[in-house]
């Protein structure tokens, strides 16, 4: 079953990497991909005692909205509607670099000011599809953080942030008071923590694929390993960045994140430190892994090489005998030619060479400890230790 | 023996992993989970001529007690009774941050500085259990060092700590006159200490299994490294961050340490820095183990497969002799069919070709140093470079 | 296919080697190599409104085209005219170590500060050639910015540039007013953005190859992963200096850089940090590759001793059997002598005695797991488990 | 004969180990160990003209010593009398966590400034016993560098200072002259310079380990490499904080090193980053060594096979061909049974066929080069490659 | 070809590792050692239009032929006149530790600044002897760097410095107006640069042995493999130090070093870094050299297997049947008893059974792709694999 799974997380995570305009391209260009999802925003506004859920249209929608409310959370899902995202830029004073970094998926976790707003990339990673067809899904999520408002791209629909909307429609905690900054810690945070769940599946997996190393090792362990170390390296680098963007929110940017919030984002910034940690944890044990595919796989042929050697080696000169006097000399022509043959205990005997030969080289072989399970012959050899 | 102790070891590591708030829930929210033991206060006052030691049962009882005494230590055992957890963050002006960090005990050590006290985490390592059954326990302590007292939490009762409460108990020392921060140094410290029987218990394991892997390597001997690795990888979990911690303990927080004590502090940070030399040096000798059992394994088939060809080699021609004069070519048909059978030494000689087939082989594997124990060889070799 | 490909990258890439002058040269001596292209010198003139492109001779009629125009991209392709490029960079006022620099094209990427220009030095990768045939080129791209002035130097005709070009024929975005700053950047960009399709092609190989070492690990497959190895080394050696090069155009030389444009080489940085990402996953992704093949070949070696040790283990036993009843031993001579030779049933029963043997050393395979498919061997072994 | 030697190494430095206070003890107690030498304090006094060398008692006259003297040197040998260690401590003003670390001997190397004298640990390597049967001896030397005075404390009797003393003795060079710190740059220098003797001879044994697993690797090699590998860990571990120790003494502490003997500790920095250097350089060598082993193993396995390979292929045919003219079919039943046995020229066609088997599978193998030896075939491809 | 200049290399390279002062030395004390070479000391005194050089024979010569010129080079080759030595450094005021270091040459390249002279450390490689013998030799040069004079120290007569004597006598470049730290510069630069033909070498000799090692592995090449790390890393050990020292005179001893100059120590810097760069990757070139020798050793074995493995496999259970027909049961005894033996079709339904089996072994070998050339089985695999 496991196996399975890991296929499955194989074959999403490979998809990763194109998305990335044409070498050459004027920076601010934004180019629409062909398999990104439909564009729909949607606007969350609160405050201390309010709160409304709106679908919206337009980018002056939007605008509005943020004007409309103390604080407000404008979630666009969706990258395939260029010019909606290149208003909703233009209206939100976005920088066009930024804009660019947006739409082109594959940047690396980063904060950077600008005289608007920040500018927050972050990767977020979760499992999509039904339990045991589970896929990893690795998508970027860009913030932009002004002094009321989040405006915050997906690339698809679907994410880890419901606890934080069931948090804002409850106005649980502190979330609908504190300002637009702790919505930011927010929804870093449970997208951090988000990768919890998921380093915890692939130790799960570690695990199973300890057990099927020690037990079976298959050219698909093999593979398995390969791929797992393939997983790893892609959510490695997906978190590795989030420690100095995360590090610089608590102490940096003090236009947009205040004093108060600092705690928050040093809260998260242990988090991340916790994930780099985890994860470097599975990628020794990773590596430990196909270290202990080479050995198993050493010893098993060891083992096989053994049955062989025992058996061929007793047989063999066994057979050497068997042939000897298999031979045709005729014992009538000369006295010397195979006298035995025409012995009274000449098969007895002969038989009794055999046993002899097969016992001596049984005997040689347990006192090598190759006859019997290892443990046995451990035990014996500790004993003679002992003596 | 010693593999049982591992194999127990491993089994008590796993549980580590999870106790963890689900992701996206809001800072500071403090859930109870399964597995933990019951809550218990015990403070300890002390002046520099008065001991008292008192079960305590609310927080409120706690505050007092520490009002009661120049110097306090209130002990909790157990995080199961989130109620009185809660109540007392709220007694002791805990930031709700940190106390979400006590609950949830899989923090890396580190200090934070808040208005009212200093929050210092650190992870305890300890065998439980009786000898050759030992269970390595790594467990979350977490200390509030106020000015005249210590709060501590610790995942379930049982500790290193009673040379500590000792101490405290005869006043041996300074114990009990150099107040606060210098029960904080006490505790550390000895939370520090308590890793250097752990490794040296490990650093035996590991003499144990290099003389396994020599002699006798078995599938069991690789899960028993790999399983050490694994417990190696979570004792530098826990170690390494103790140093960036204790290290900002010997010259930051004035308000919490004072002068006098720094030295001490900067003592325990010296152990923390051996315990990482040790550490290290540890896994060095467990991944040079790996390389070991490899190796060893090669070198036994090897000798397998000596042994098969040199009889196999041998054999296996004369087999072919006297396969050859086993062939039924009828010498009555013509005098070209095998002659020699009814030839007066076809036998003896015969014989002899194949005594000296067997001898030449046998020649030819002493020169290669195949035939002997191989230091024999060795030797031989050794004293024709002497020539 | 794609063996042929990274063949042919190999074959390019080893000549990177040399070009390089005597040691002890004097510093600033131009020496001309065997092995360089024609030097040709194009100019590119622009301001907001109009736009030229010139083919130029001279030193001279390159300084004056500078003059003439508001902004200029001075393009020399080819470096073997040693006598022009001198006279060139005397026009420029190019310091002499600048200079040799330019010529001797093994440097690592720079960026140096002159009174009179800021000198950049980057490296360029590409394909040439037809696909399935192409070749890495990496090649060096010396620039010098002025205040309205871009020197730029390659090695051979062709380049990555063209986009850059197109965008300056047609004015598309900044590029015709923003200044030289903003050319170089826009030129260094479109260098640094050419290293993503380059690494993409690697990364294909990478899944081939996987495959290939799955499937049929062959020396073949060996080579590549050396080679491979090898062309990764190079191209990490091309990208890993641009980092620090462009970190230092974000923030210094202020008299060349201009504030507005600092914001353009930012993320110029960026797409530098995401390529060292890439580059270091693919190296990862090969080592595990080189490791994969040696698992890959013991596995197999497994599956061929077993169908040996399988086949041996069975007949030696048996033939051993037929050669003891082919033995000639007298039964006249003596009722001792192999009295079932002439038994009502001493064929069958040898026949029944040799199935039995079969039929155990087969049982013995089945219950190790040598006999079938390992997934059936492995399905059978969970069920056991499992009972 | 290098193997006994580095056995015995070994089995010294697994001692290193333990002595080491209970977790929780009180800082500054001193506890006596089973295993150290009794103390004996010999004082060494000097001024430029006079020198006398004396048998000190009680830490009185001791005291009394350096206050007698221009310069004193006070060397404890031996670690048993903790009553005396403590009076000494109390004369000298020592800190009671530097007297600890005096009596705990596994520090590592550090320099610590008190109010009264400057605290420098470093640990002295040298080989004890005879030739061949040389022990490695770790053993940590504190000193205390008062103003007038130096303190040195040693584990055992025996050290590699008896230059220094002899200078002293003699006057040879500045050293009578120049002050304690002086003092404390020879004691310190003569250390670090006693670890090149001790790398050479590891370096030597590390040339004869390379031509014993290239001739002949045993299992005993492999012990060796193993127990080199844990002795170097152990160096390492000696030398690395050493260099940050000295480095110390170059800039810091003012009040105990004169800036004119900054020159000195400067050089014995030098010297400590040889160490380092040499001692990087033999792991590496013996990390190389482990490879060696593997390769060694495999390809002499390699030959085994081959062996077995081409005796075994060329007469298991044969033998079949033996054994289907050994079928008894009766030639009288039908005339298609075996009607070669009675052929005129059966047996010289049989022996014919198998000649030629035999003959073609040697040149199969001689074209594959498993026939002669490798250099032979090696220039035989040569050749064909040229051709 | 190549093994033999590998080999001799080695031999050479050897020898680095003594020549060092007794452990416990006075600091400064000068000794001879057996292997130095006779000292010789020339002068090369130039200013913008006169040169001289002149062999000198003492210290006070060498001193007034420093004051006589305006730039004056004094070079002394071979270190056995440690009196002349002394001398020289009394008359230059050289430091007795920087004199030490002149004589004790296995010192890291370093720059150390003193009151009359910056003492600079470099070491220089080059090979010596014919072509195909040559010998890689590092020696280290001392240079003493005063206002108008360099002293410069050499182990052996022979250097790389030609060149700069070259341009020195035909006032070539800037070199004879320039100033003493020019000239510096120019023997660093030319010593630094020397490096490059060296390891260009060693590239050479890695692309060779990369293809003996898939040709035909022996355990020479795997000597070679080992002797080459060892080569490198003391190149590596002679080239990383040189990077932090020129580094320091491209910024620092501004009383030494004119500001003009030291654009020419950062081309220096440059260079080194190259250096650098390009022995790391020989280095991991070379560190996968040794996966493929173990890669390319199984492979071959598996090929030797597999050869073995089809012989046996076919023929062994033929010769079971031709052994099973060669029994000697009575057929007149029993009917039972081998009735085949004399049926009409006995003997060829027997072939006919062997050929089958042999087929179906055959076709069951050619499935698994071990009977022919691995490129067809891949290619064939390929094809179905596209059906």
């Amino acid at each position: 079953m496991p196996y399975q799974r890991i296929r499955k997380m194989y074959k999403a995570a490979k998809r990763d990497y194109h998305r990335r305009a044409r070498p050459g391209t004027a920076p601010g260009t934004l180019h629409s991909f062909d398999d990104t999802s439909p564009t729909r925003i949607t606007g969350f506004g609160y405050d201390a005692d309010s709160y409304a859920e709106e679908e919206l249209k337009t980018a002056e929608e939007a605008l509005a909205f943020t004007k409309k409310w103390k604080c407000a959370w404008i979630n666009i899902d969706g990258l395939a509607d260029i010019e909606l995202l290149r208003s909703l830029g233009a209206a939100f004073s976005v920088h066009m670099l930024a804009m660019e970094d947006v739409i082109n998926v594959h940047q690396r976790a980063k904060v950077e000011e600008y005289k608007e707003n920040l500018f927050i990339v972050t990767r977020m990673a979760r499992f999509t599809g039904k339990k045991h067809e589970r896929n990893l899904d690795i998508e970027q999520v860009s913030l932009f953080l002004g002094q009321n408002y989040i405006l915050s791209f997906q690339e698809r629909e679907g994410d880890v942030l419901d606890p934080v909307r069931e948090r804002l429609r409850h106005g649980k905690g502190r979330i609908r008071t504190a300002g637009a900054d702790y919505l930011a810690y927010a929804i870093l945070d449970t997208i951090v923590d988000g990768y919890f769940p998921v380093l915890e599946e692939y130790g799960e997996v570690l695990d199973d694929m300890e057990e099927v190393v020690f037990a079976n090792p298959t050219p698909d362990t093999l593979t398995q390993i390969h791929d797992m170390r393939r997983e790893l390296l892609l959510l490695r680098r997906a978190i590795w960045p989030q420690r100095e963007a995360v590090s610089g929110l608590t102490y940096e940017y003090q236009e947009f994140v205040q004093e108060d919030n600092r705690a928050f984002f040093r809260d998260c910034h242990d988090h991340v430190i916790q994930l780099i940690d985890i994860a470097e944890s599975q990628r020794e044990r990773l590596s430990g892994l196909s270290d202990l595919y080479i050995s198993s796989i050493s010893y098993k042929m060891n083992e096989v090489m053994k049955v062989l050697t025992i058996i061929a080696t007793i047989f063999i000169p066994l057979g050497f005998i068997t042939g000897l006097y298999g031979m045709n000399f005729d014992p009538g022509a000369s006295p010397w030619n195979m006298p035995e043959l025409s012995s009274r205990y000449g098969y007895p005997a002969a038989l009794t060479v055999m046993v002899t030969i097969a016992g001596a080289f049984l005997w040689y072989f347990y006192r090598k400890g190759w006859l019997f399970e290892n443990s046995l012959a451990a035990s014996r050899d500790h004993h003679e230790d002992n003596q």
